[in-house]
């Protein structure tokens, strides 16, 4: 009898799929099992790119035929879950060793007219819709169509493999500041390492294995879990009250909008030296600003401000390289029930002195386990009524990435801008993520489609904040 | 305290959403719980169509506008399930009475250079994700950029809503045969009914509610089923065999191909007519042909002849308009293993003739429990490991629906063709539908993306059985 599936069959081949990792960390499996269709795990980014002066007609054609033909691929983007369907027990990563670059790199199109709006109209859907779990978890689109002759890239990949701070320190590896510089690594690719160093994911995960984590989580509970939760507490005792339950904070749908702008970073700078604060307390005024704005338009200001709650960076000056990613969650109070922003911009550097006060006061691993706690609500927050029944511990996450200080290029385009597009959590129903890119500060908000409407207004509103709050330093300098 | 969601909140009233249906028929809300993202249970379909002579370079934005203004609206399109997240028990449906049409109704372009091979490429994308269950569930683009100026539409609905051949049905009812009707009503809207009949489902669901499933289901067995089982068996003892297990009787992914291609009706009716067989018969054996040679391809022909199921019409002719839908699932023995086209045909025409003949033999309630076994085979292909352990009761679906006999046109556009997108089951990679469109017969081919490789070569290996069947043909008359 003849075989039906011959060793020599090339599609068989060429789907072979090698075993490598047997296991996920934790940390990473985490976000393969809460995601649901409601809760895609995915981090995005929209890249905002000018042509070089010297394109022709066929400059995209070209490009992504180069793209296509290019064999440079970073292991993380091979990972694939090795069984694809949510089963309770352990997952385990394949890697894809010949995988459909065609499927995951994808060539779209704006509709008419081509404005931002028709490119965020889109990158919204994208955002909206799970990855396969048959492939390697990421998709990436070559955009074209955009009537000023921009061309854009909308990347997605897994939180599995990369959070989006990695993912968008990863994009930032392909670019050069060298305009002249035309062999920049595809968005799935990387720069050849003169050292020969490992090439796997992006930052090492804090706890690497399944065991190990067990293993350390038996170790130091229930002692030092008491410790860190006293920490957490006391930190949330600096708040004037706990985050009130707002629009935003509901069981939310799967659908995605997402709106991107960019804003002179010198602004934002020059209101920070005239109040005396940090770059990062502007932008969560201008934040609170908008929130406010937003709020009061949908009739759903609350009266108790609200709490953000504010990934830092905690690295210690004497900790060296050797202590990887120390990221602490702060939670800052908008302040948003104030009328006057420089009031509201007050409090907020007051709530972010305090929440620093804190981290700098606690131990690495209490550190680590505030940071877990705060992990830990993404596994309870997919359970029917948890969101309902249950205050929120902070009404939106708002995220400041460091990005790349020149003006950057891939391939002799220009880096117009870099918007991050970020996951959302149940009962969080808004994502405030911006990075700094040469001379800006490029805002990516990502809302849920169903509960946040008009979410284009919150540009409008970022911007009449920061104006506000340039009114308000210069009339308490004068 | 002030209320965060005032009851004249414009936002909250937007989303008011009455519960108007209580429970969904079990033969609707099977097609929720046994979807997941490896199985999308929605329906599709591709119309092709000529812009007006007379069209301006506005045309599809006024078009546009045009529809998104209209506020005709067929029930079935305000439906969502009332509990989006799939649950073991009841489902509810619940009508949405202010949708967000800005969503479903989605405005897509092309990108260069604009062929029929990019718009199946983007097709096969969107037939490849999950309609969003807190919405109802139907998406609908109007596509731009093709490079011969014409104009698409891709219509997705979800199985529970509406069948396949209720889609094409609902769809040709917004065409009209005149081509200066500028009336036509939006793909998601209706005639209006002068008789003022009820305007819900499609065509009514053989069983209506889960009480009276159950209670039918308790009345008929086991007596009837046995009597229904056998008659089963006699029919697939006129088969030579088994369906063989292929590499198209694999678990699927979530991922989608698409090729469409339209064939003259007139080829294909000479064929029958020399041959003395039905038209039908000889779509079969272009399908066959094909099948035959893409296996041959793929080295993975089995020595058994692949067995497709085709759904057939079995109105009597004594029963009148009352009967509804009576179709009956015959299992057709393809020949695949055979080397001559007219031999083919013949074991084809056979194959049909015993089926019908066995068919018309049997009570309307053996053919309503006949057509319920192959339904049933839906609630087990989820079942892990299911697909790999079993042989499969058929290779794939082979469908061909009555469509409009005339040239039709849609507010002046000609309908140059209308493409069906179907549901792939697990264990099915593949599937073929066809339509009549005036002088035209339309194939709409659906592959899992990771098992049917190179699916456009079927369009290709069609082409080639059809010539093939033409000379066959001729030689046996000359």
């Amino acid at each position: 009898m003849r075989k039906l599936w011959h060793p020599a069959c090339p599609h068989a081949a060429a789907r072979k799929v090698v075993p490598t990792m047997p296991f996920m960390p934790v940390t990473d499996s985490m976000f393969l099992l809460v995601e649901t269709r409601e809760h895609p795990m995915h981090v995005g980014g929209l890249q905002l790119f000018k042509k070089p002066e010297d394109a022709g007609p066929d400059y995209l054609r070209d490009l992504r035929r180069k793209l296509l033909d290019s064999d440079n691929m970073r292991d993380v983007f091979r990972r694939r879950p090795a069984r694809p369907v949510n089963t309770a027990g352990h997952i385990a990563w394949a890697t894809d060793n010949d995988l459909e670059l065609d499927y995951h790199f994808r060539h779209s199109a704006l509709p008419q007219p081509g404005r931002i709006r028709e490119l965020l109209e889109l990158t919204g859907r994208w955002h909206g819709t799970l990855l396969d779990r048959h492939r390697p978890l990421w998709e990436i689109h070559l955009v074209e169509g955009l009537q000023d002759g921009r061309f854009a890239i909308y990347s997605k990949i897994h939180h599995a493999l990369m959070d989006g701070v990695s993912a968008l320190r990863h994009l930032q590896g392909t670019l050069s500041d060298d305009p002249a510089d035309l062999d920049c690594p595809p968005p799935w690719g990387s720069r050849p390492k003169p050292d020969g160093g490992r090439d796997g994911k992006a930052s090492p995960s804090i706890l690497s294995t399944f065991g190990k984590t067990v293993n350390q989580l038996a170790g130091i509970a229930p002692a030092a879990m008491k410790v860190a939760r006293e920490a957490f507490q006391e930190h949330t005792l600096t708040l004037p009250a706990q985050a009130p339950k707002t629009m935003l904070n509901v069981p939310i749908g799967g659908a995605r909008r997402f709106a991107a702008q960019s804003w002179s970073l010198d602004r934002v700078r020059k209101v920070a030296t005239a109040a005396g604060v940090s770059r990062n307390d502007v932008v969560l005024a201008m934040c609170s600003g908008a929130l406010r704005d937003y709020l009061i338009e949908q009739n759903a200001l609350p009266d108790a401000p609200l709490i953000a709650m504010v990934p830092v960076s905690l690295r210690r000056k004497d900790s060296g390289d050797a202590a990887g990613n120390n990221i602490g969650a702060l939670l800052c109070n908008l302040a948003t029930q104030l009328t006057d922003p420089a009031a509201r911009l007050a409090t907020i550097n007051a709530s972010m002195r305090n929440g620093k006060k804190l981290f700098s006061e606690l131990t690495p691993l209490q550190t680590l386990l505030l940071s877990g706690i705060n992990v830990a609500q993404l596994g309870v927050s997919p359970i029917p009524g948890f969101v309902n029944n249950t205050k929120p511990p902070f009404n939106l996450v708002i995220s400041n990435v460091p990005g790349p200080r020149k003006q950057m290029y891939w391939n002799g385009a220009s880096l117009d801008g870099i918007y991050p597009a970020s996951v959302l959590l149940d009962g969080q129903a808004l994502n405030i993520t911006l990075t700094s890119n040469g001379d800006n500060l490029d805002f990516g908000v990502t809302g849920c489609r169903r509960s946040v409407p008009h979410l284009q207004r919150i540009l409008t509103h970022l911007d009449t904040a920061l104006a506000e709050l340039e009114h308000a330093v210069s009339l308490g300098r004068s």
